[in-house]
């Protein structure tokens, strides 16, 4: 799609030219921006009120509230951002009177508006085309720290064989699926058998889910195995597929003997704790190429 | 599928030949042998003990364990029954003493226990190939009880229009992929986006989870509508969709505005009830056509 961050493995150079990072919630900024500094990129960090997490002090951030738009678009400017990420949740949505702030952002408001009013998908993306008028370009998070995406092949543990490898293959046909149907990122397989499908609910509700099929006996058999892919034509800009610690810990409460994860497409949080985690529970962790995570969709 | 009972509109005749009817739990097997025997079949009334409902008891049926395979099989002989229905709940799964029972059970326990030993969703199969090998016909409910079946267009309210269609179709759409890869039979759609597809958990679990989504705000917007359709190839002698009134009390929970089942191929349990529940809660349902429920899957 025009305009739309493929994925493709060009990537913005660590030329001098620095990206702004635009923090929400959690974690993941502050390894986006490590990666990004550690691949000698300059990161100018923006901090989201009431949604970055306090750490984010150590990136030496500008703390700015939903209605400083203005005061956001002059700062980039004079530190010569062209690129911009954004990433971490958002879970507010904005109220009025936190939005009607500066006059840069009241310039907006109409454009703001009407993009609050549309659907909660293309939020972001019309926040990204509000950015993309003035000039900006908005980019995915793993442009600039390519080092937390999974790579293809085995991560963690063995590579899957036999059963495990058909459950892989069956997940992974599955969530190639539901992409295409712009419905989901995520599937479990027990026993050559899908047995749970990512729906609004998120990757870490249907991991709750499968435990509790397993503990009413539901599903029977034991291992299985999480597929989580980026969806075809997914924007990563603004929704970028990541697995972390909690998606370990629901694989471990699901009773599942690992994950397999879209190599190239899907970003590894805590890339460190994550490993250790999968280890220590004897759970395997692989990165699918493109071929394998959609060659039986078609 | 050879030997499968592919819901085609052939329908075995209300002719002289009875037909067995083996009741597991639930109310629907007494509506079912009610309605085979307003369309004028003979019905010998088989009840599973500690499965089927007491309410049975007012169609006289012979109550069997299930050790008594032997007993049953002498009963069907003497009954002249070629035709066995096999509906309701079976939430036990027997244990060793339970099965061994009399001398006929005893003769078929080898292939018994192989049919116990597999997995659950081939169990229902190879219990219909134990009575195959004995000479009984297994023929799906709909067949004796056509009448309980969804007919195409609006059974309650108007047919749906403009961006409930939409939805309905977008459903149906993902219905129809899921079916194919054999996940699940039902998925919801609400404002042109499909926000849960039914895996192992079950449409009642399905329904319950996106009234959890709106209620946390995860999805917004009003309406939305649940689809229900057999999967591609599905066994409908052991498997037959169905939607209920607690079908459409989960609906109604999770504020969707209609149903859509596949018509001729998804069973209305206590059908009045479920009729009424829907006109009172201002819910539509409608009876999609084949060509709807699949026009966008190939």
């Amino acid at each position: 799609m025009a305009g739309r961050d493929d994925g493709a493995s060009t990537r913005i150079g660590s030329g001098a030219e620095p990206v702004a990072v635009i923090c929400g919630g959690g974690r993941l900024p502050g390894e986006v921006i490590a990666a990004a500094r550690d691949a000698g990129r300059r990161v100018v960090v923006i901090a989201i009120k009431g949604e970055a997490d306090p750490s984010i002090d150590a990136f030496a951030p500008t703390w700015l509230g939903f209605g400083q738009i203005g005061k956001l678009s002059d700062l980039l400017m004079r530190e010569n951002c062209r690129d911009l990420v954004m990433i971490g949740g958002i879970t507010k949505r904005p109220e009025m009177r936190e939005i009607i702030g500066d006059l840069g952002t009241m310039r907006r408001l109409p454009r703001i508006i009407a993009a609050l009013a549309g659907g909660d998908d293309s939020l972001l993306t019309k926040v990204i085309r509000l950015f993309e008028d003035d000039g900006f370009r908005v980019i995915g998070a793993h442009r600039i720290a390519p080092s937390l995406l999974a790579l293809p092949g085995a991560l963690v543990g063995a590579a899957p064989r036999g059963d495990v490898a058909a459950d892989l293959a069956l997940a992974a046909q599955a969530v190639a699926e539901l992409g295409r149907l712009d419905i989901g990122q995520a599937a479990v397989s027990v026993g050559r058998r899908v047995i749970a499908v990512e729906g609004a609910e998120g990757t870490d509700a249907m991991l709750a889910r499968c435990a509790e099929l397993r503990r009413i006996r539901r599903v029977r058999g034991t291992g299985g195995v999480l597929v989580k892919c980026a969806k075809p034509g997914q924007d990563l800009r603004v929704d970028l597929p990541t697995i972390g610690p909690d998606t370990v810990a629901g694989c471990v409460e699901a009773g599942l003997s690992g994950i397999g994860i879209q190599a190239g497409r899907v970003l590894i949080a805590e890339r460190a704790r994550t490993e250790a985690a999968a280890r220590e529970h004897g759970l395997f962790l692989f990165g699918l190429d493109r071929a394998t995570a959609t060659e039986n969709a078609s």
